[in-house]
């Protein structure tokens, strides 16, 4: 793991010690697309060939059937029934604030103007495979499209024989009744054009590898395709911690991040080189009773613990960064807030690990990595929603705006916009 | 143009029927890569070649100064000033609404989440040139921008010799000061990267030709670029009148959408052939005195003038188009409201025609296209900023999540996100 010291080094070199390891989807878009046109031209047919290819596909269909969901909950102890319940419980009441208000004004006398939201009708959210259920995601897409109103909600998620069961029960809390057992590119693509008795999605949500966001990328610049949430990369933490941080703390929380991916990255400021440095220790220590060591090692590669010359220089580099999650151990960490920028997620204070936020506390997990911070949010409601305008203005309204809309006419050189006002007060 | 029978056709003649032309950004994406690479590779050198091949470029600087922006005002007529002015305030009031709430919840006792939205530091504005000045998209992203609290809102916008002053004007009403005589895909670049001396921006708003679309596109999928509106396609409307309607208004607001441009569609539906009949014959009497009937020509050709067995019929087909303008001619057209899903900005009764919103209602006009009215709304106060969650949590309020947290993370086998709990409370 890299340890720099940045109250050494130019503006520039700190830049570049940011840099996240460029990731070239070019070869994943070429194989996606090839995935597309194949599903396209052929269908379900194209879809089962792809799901047996990668992910030893052996279901008799793909649509998981009522039964497999109505049996999932009792697959499960009583205790994860409850965890599931309980964190879907608490995102539920955060999201439902989100959802929101449309609203009128009257900008001129006659001029009543509105904006109104309405749900995406028909939404797909893709839950990745892998060694293990990944419940949470399902939750953190699937309450969001609940609480917006989407009339459709499919999910979508690679499985050789059964989908596991976690993610059918919280697939069940969310309401969610149409599921299909595939993922990868061609689930993509079959949400984003529609295959035979499946009909289209509007929007995508949810992560997945390379190839399921090359796809998603390419079917969202398609007019017949459809949009999705926002670009994904490998997830990442930034800790920024003062001399009286835990050190244990933070390097658990370090870990945690690590253990997300080989790509994952962590990294720490810390104004303290003792906190560095103990935490580099700790982290030796921890690492050794965990699971996912491989992960572990091949993250902390692409890791840092960085020394600043202060808290507030720290704060600097967070916003150049953007983190999808940042993480606070710092004393009264609340008051830094003002200073954060580009941030995903942020969690503060010595209790509030970056676990909470990923299952429980209520927020959602499925967030802007790759510096998207700087311009996107979280999933929320309002990503399961779209504004629309409408306006509606009386005669006397419109000939008060006359020679506004006419004159504005004249110098953008377009007279039939002109013309569909002074013809409404001809004779 | 087309007329069509939808009383004799089936769904499926029908959806075939709506399909818009496609558009094959294949060979436009090629050349915004070779542009993008060159102006990343050559900066300054790069962005003023391209823009003396394209746009006959030739200026000493291509940062506009203060003094033609000052100068701006005085090229234009009071009444010039005074449509702009008049139309920027309207745009301000309806768009003032929209500034999102932040907002705390305590989801479980000790768990405090909140939800806050910071403006996008740096953003593009990109003002295509052309035949004519477009001050009203100068506007239409400048105000919104300026109500969202972006801290630089660069402008980019074509020019031989001098910018419109009509756009400088408008520009400088919502402050904007950094205005950049250059467009096309190498302007997009230029902003997504940065040059020499002008650094990137996080997010590129507004319409523009196929080569920035694609460039918009294609930046928008590198972590090193940035994110950028929404997918653009042709301009289009959909008019939906009963037998009450007034042809001429009608035939008015369908010529007004289609001097857009030769790719444009606009199309009518009505229960009425009598209406579809008087409104054929007011298009052709009406077109002859409009300058742009090139452009209305071809435009033409590829709209419609569709008989629908009732009104709610025709709304049917108007969700499954997702038209960016929706213009109600109909008796009581607000009662029809509920029955509108997909739409970018609606137009109620005879007396709002498109050009009130291009210009001067209010609402914005930079709006979704290609259908994309199924997933996404028009340009708002919330396009120029972003969410951010933020999570707080009590030793206590952290032990009565802990069993929640760490029953998850065994489902999903990621043991150091379970540890990353029980380690706060050990010993």
């Amino acid at each position: 793991m890299r340890r720099l010291d940045f109250t050494r080094m130019s503006e520039a070199e700190k830049k570049t010690s940011l840099e996240r390891s460029a990731v070239n989807l070019a070869k994943a878009i070429e194989t996606a697309r090839e995935i597309s046109t194949l599903t396209r031209s052929m269908g379900l047919e194209a879809v089962l060939s792809f799901a047996r290819k990668y992910d030893q596909y052996d279901r008799d269909n793909i649509l998981v059937s009522e039964e497999e969901i109505a049996a999932a909950g009792s697959e499960l102890t009583a205790i994860q029934r409850t965890a599931i319940e309980k964190a879907a419980e608490n995102i539920a009441k955060f999201h439902q604030a989100q959802k929101p208000k449309s609203y009128t004004i009257e900008t001129s006398p006659g001029v009543v103007c509105e904006r109104v939201f309405t749900p995406i009708e028909n939404v797909g959210v893709y839950i990745p495979g892998g060694t293990a259920a990944l419940p949470s995601t399902a939750l953190m897409l699937g309450i969001p499209a609940k609480i917006a109103g989407c009339k459709r909600v499919v999910l979508a998620t690679p499985a050789k024989k059964k989908v596991p069961p976690a993610v059918l029960f919280a697939a069940a809390i969310c309401g969610i009744k149409e599921i299909y057992a595939v993922g990868g590119a061609h689930a993509i693509s079959m949400l984003a054009y529609g295959i035979e008795e499946i009909p289209k999605v509007d929007k995508i949500f949810g992560p997945g590898n390379q190839f399921v966001t090359a796809a998603k990328m390419l079917v969202s610049t398609d007019p017949k395709g459809c949009a999705f949430d926002m670009p994904a990369g490998p997830s990442e933490i930034i800790i920024v911690a003062d001399k009286n941080a835990r050190p244990e703390f933070i390097a658990a929380d370090f870990l945690s991040q690590a253990e997300h991916g080989a790509d994952s990255q962590a990294i720490l400021f810390s104004d303290s080189d003792e906190i560095l440095e103990k935490v580099a220790v700790e982290i030796e220590v921890q690492k050794k009773s965990l699971l996912r060591q491989e992960y572990i090692n091949k993250s902390l590669e692409h890791s840092a613990l960085i020394l600043t010359s202060s808290i507030k220089e720290a704060f600097k580099s967070v916003n150049y960064y953007a983190p999808e999650h940042l993480v606070l151990h710092i004393d009264n960490a609340r008051s830094y807030m003002p200073m954060i920028q580009n941030a995903g997620s942020v969690f503060l204070g010595n209790y509030s690990p970056e676990s909470a936020g990923d299952y429980a506390s209520g927020v959602n997990h499925a967030l802007p990595t790759s510096g998207f911070a700087r311009s996107f949010g979280g999933v929320s409601v309002e990503s399961f929603m779209k504004s629309m305008t409408v306006q509606e203005l009386t005669k006397d309204g419109l000939a008060g705006l006359s020679e506004t809309i006419c004159t504005i006419a004249d110098i953008e050189q377009l007279d039939a916009h002109k013309r569909a006002v002074t013809i409404r007060f001809e004779k």
